[in-house]
């Protein structure tokens, strides 16, 4: 129908002159900036969802064949979860309105409907509320997908979905909300721009948490030897950082919250040159350290240029947050060898990259950006890292001791596939 | 040289104050929404686009290994098909243009050029002639697509191109024509916002015709038992899903025909939650029916719960966008599962996905949007419906008759690759 | 911070009329169009993004598995290099300014900084200077992109870094200066709209002297006879020509250098018609002369269209972009052949491709573009030519007789990953 009157329009208007706006009901310049605005979150929003495609392939190609169904289940499914439980509590627990300014808790009611009076478009001045809420909606299920890089080879699905639902829908808003929802945080001026404290340290410390509870893969430590295991698939490994990269593009450029031309074209640089900055410093200490240049290391050095970069993306410059990736670069590959050697097993670096470059990137603001104090950005590290470690901790281990964390050792020695969901992923492959 | 003439500019502009547009010739608030949704129209048209790789993906994911390089020729051959056919006729048959408007058939003429006094510009107001083609042409070869996948395995490859080109060039626009292109459904008030019927059932109907004149693969049911084919490539399959659901935020934002901030942003939070409730209930069916839940029943599901919300993204609610898409993940898990037991071999359950849940999405317009008719949805179920697979059955079958349909038994033993193509898909993997 | 004063806002519009921006600041129309100018230019930018994800997934899907790690190793740090570079000198040796104009050289200085008294915004009317950067970066690291495919599986990986890092630093912004930087060949009215010569050729010529130099892969040509070395992974090499196509709407869109619906719009539609064309001519030649339709050869078919159109996108109609992909596809299916039985070893058809099919364009628009000269556009086929071929020849042949060009004979027989990364793509992979 739609359509169909679209059609009828050129038809009429070609005994008009050239500009078919001529005869269109008066547009105001604010209505095309409006719209405008409207146009960059939507695209922001569609690049933060192909993070999830970037995340299950990192995922899955960094782990063994016989995991791979359950690894990309878990990375399907948290994506909904992600999006339903905001719909339902997160985006009014992060977002619960002025009454709740300074505060270290709000909540606005279930479900996703304006205020009274409200209206879509009169909400923000730049974007309706429809278009915020599926943007924020993106972002909540990224802190989940972090710790599923962490616990893959070995956790239960069930008990693994059920976390996350939890953590997704209640740890997530109402630690973003301090900083981003107006509370307690953001009244002291700690500075995350998008996230490398409330979405990739807050997933980093339940990464963390979970391996912690959940011990290493069988096999991975043994009578003191530290037995590498090598993922399965490094083309989609490899695609997944791609995706990951181009959809921070709107993980950071929408963080503005407006298309202005200036702040999101800067943001747009400082992000790119982080990452490639982290790319040219882990290969470089890896080339160093492990006399081969290692790729997988290229790949979290990546990764953690766009981490560190996350936090001050809107306010360091060109030159500075080249500094920031480089260092997250270095830093990534100590932390891996470090993690590894302390015999916590994550099996994708998880914990390297997100927690340790998101502390990283935290602090980096308090360090270059003008207005900020470090030591403001450290409350902004500890508090929310005490928090969401503890609460994380509790939960895997009250899971642990009711319905089961990890699955059998038979389980885990044939694969998750065939044990949590009956199937392989390569099962047609053989047929030739 | 147009870079070369930009280069100029910020020199000559460096006496001028701040905003550069000050010199600049005017430019109305009517120019820049024009720009603005002509943007949002080309952005869709990519993530369109971006569906063809997804459908390519599902495809061979979920096929054997060794009938891989066609099914992946096929998916390619068909974007060019597709778009080579619209601009030779497609377009013009399915918006012929006013003087059809109510009727069952109307051709403004052969290639894409304005009718005379015609201007780009001037089409219809928020975007080009030029963008309306392409964002129509890359909708086109969506509907041979869906064909593709459930004929696969056993079909020849040049009566599958011929099949394509005719159903794609004649079919899919004139049955297209009677909704969108304001023919005898539109005047009746039938809707179809972005295709549940006009592009999935369309796509659906042909693939049971096809599949109906062709019969199963060989070895898939056999003294009454049904043997599972299981595909070769899951996470190839997984990727294909969110190129899918990652177009879709185009194939429906778009389908807007304007970057109009709330009905756009409304439609893309309808269409996320539609596909975040079909992956959960297809995820929670499959675990209680089959036990175990099963990794490519949440990829159709989610495909479910996207065609299902397709015919009315733009007149839901989305708490009943939720509701669709749920009933739609439960539908699929059903229809596949009966669609098999009937001995009707869909590869990868696009007759589930596309035909059934198409319909029950146009149908759900009629219970759910306010002002259209249960009645009137039906009628646009039935009519097309019979059209399609009854032109599409003779086709088939004309076709199986003169040139053959259906390779030889020792080639698809063998695999499509190597007796199409002379060719293998991971040839140069052994080599190690 | 940001997010926590977008918050604050709904609640004091509660008592506001339906539109926010009646309280906002007057925002002019020019604004808004800069706005949407600078959108489209950021969007274009993730497109050409997204194909350095495309040239990886296509070089190592035609290659073998034993050198995968290596080639995605090669295709990621390329795009750091080129970006890093790119912002200290690059940039301004391929925009050195207007001093510059007609020149053979020119150069702003170091580093990424508008002129003194310049401003971001007030660049040049359409975005801003960090957008411009980011865009034109985002192309240089193409051009050694495509070396990287035609020395694939035997280069030493030091040496084609820094024969990488050279070539997109110093030869391929002096190069493209004179066309795209107001240098000698626009001043004499040659016309390469989105770079047949300046990208494609300019890579072309250097991926032809960097075989010429290294030779061919062992066991390529034995005896008189030519031994075909197929790929590995024909999915992965499928999605990296969707990833190019879809970043070519970038590439030609973007270098538009505005949203400019009309020009923007038609580019699109040449471009997509180009590719169409030439994917199925190529598969017609390959059909006729091979008997069976080959699946690389329809990939190159596609790109070859999409090559041959980037000269000319802006210049001519959709029927002559027909017909220019249309030969485009022909010719890249001759010249793989041609060049395969000159012994020139070309993995992945990077010369036919970029090279062949790069003359072709840029010749093209002599032909078809009305305003544009065959003998101007030949002398820009063959200065840029003569020239990039000897100093790539040049720089190619003191590597080799210093570094080392080529790995050793028992490291290429084993492969590249083991030999120069210690590490295998699909090492998890028999694992079950």
């Amino acid at each position: 129908m739609v359509r169909a009157l679209m059609l009828m329009v050129p038809l009429l208007l070609l005994t008009a002159p050239a500009w078919a706006q001529d005869d269109a009901p008066a547009v105001s310049a604010a209505d095309a900036m409006f719209t405008a605005d409207n146009i960059w979150m939507m695209v922001s929003t569609f690049l933060v969802f192909i993070m999830h495609l970037g995340f299950a392939s990192v995922e899955t190609g960094l782990t063994r064949a016989k995991n791979t169904v359950n690894i990309l289940f878990k990375n399907t499914v948290i994506v909904a979860i992600g999006l339903l439980t905001y719909a339902a509590v997160g985006f009014n627990l992060m977002y619960p309105g002025g009454d709740y300014a300074g505060a270290w808790f709000g909540f606005a009611g279930f479900g996703i409907s304006l205020p009274e009076g409200g209206d879509t478009l009169a909400y923000n001045g730049h974007f309706t509320y429809w278009t915020d809420f599926l943007f924020q909606g993106m972002f909540a299920a990224t802190a989940a997908t972090i710790v599923s890089g962490a616990v893959a080879e070995r956790v239960k699905l069930g008990t693994f979905l059920l976390f996350s639902a939890i953590y997704v829908a209640v740890v997530y808003p109402i630690v973003g909300m301090w900083g981003w929802g107006g509370g307690w945080l953001a009244a002291r001026g700690f500075h995350d721009f998008a996230g490398s404290t409330f979405v990739h340290s807050v997933g980093g410390w339940a990464a963390l948490a979970g391996v912690l509870v959940l011990g290493p893969r069988l096999g991975k430590y043994s009578n003191g030897t530290i037995y590498p295991i090598m993922g399965h698939n490094l083309p989609l490994a490899t695609a997944g950082m791609f995706f990951l990269w181009l959809g921070w593009f709107g993980f950071n450029g929408g963080s503005v919250l407006s298309a202005d031309a200036a702040t999101v074209s800067l943001v747009l640089v400082t992000t790119t040159l982080a990452a490639a900055a982290g790319l040219i410093s882990s290969m470089a200490v890896s080339w160093i350290v492990q006399k081969k240049p290692d790729h997988t290391m290229i790949l979290n050095g990546t990764l953690a240029g766009l981490v560190g970069i996350t936090a001050g993306a809107d306010c360091v410059t060109p030159m500075q947050s080249i500094i920031i990736g480089a260092v997250a670069g270095i830093i990534v590959v100590g932390a891996v060898i470090a993690i590894d050697r302390a015999k916590i097993d994550d099996p994708v670096g998880a914990i390297s990259v997100h927690l340790v470059c998101g502390v990283w990137g935290t602090l980096a603001v308090g360090i270059w950006g003008e207005d900020y104090s470090l030591a403001t950005q450290a409350i902004g590290v500890v508090v929310p890292g005490v928090v969401c470690f503890t609460v994380a901790f509790a939960l895997f281990f009250v899971l642990k001791k009711t319905i089961g964390l990890r699955v059998p050792a038979d389980e885990e020695l044939r694969g998750l596939d065939l044990g949590e969901h009956g199937q392989e992923a390569y099962a047609g492959f053989q047929i030739f």
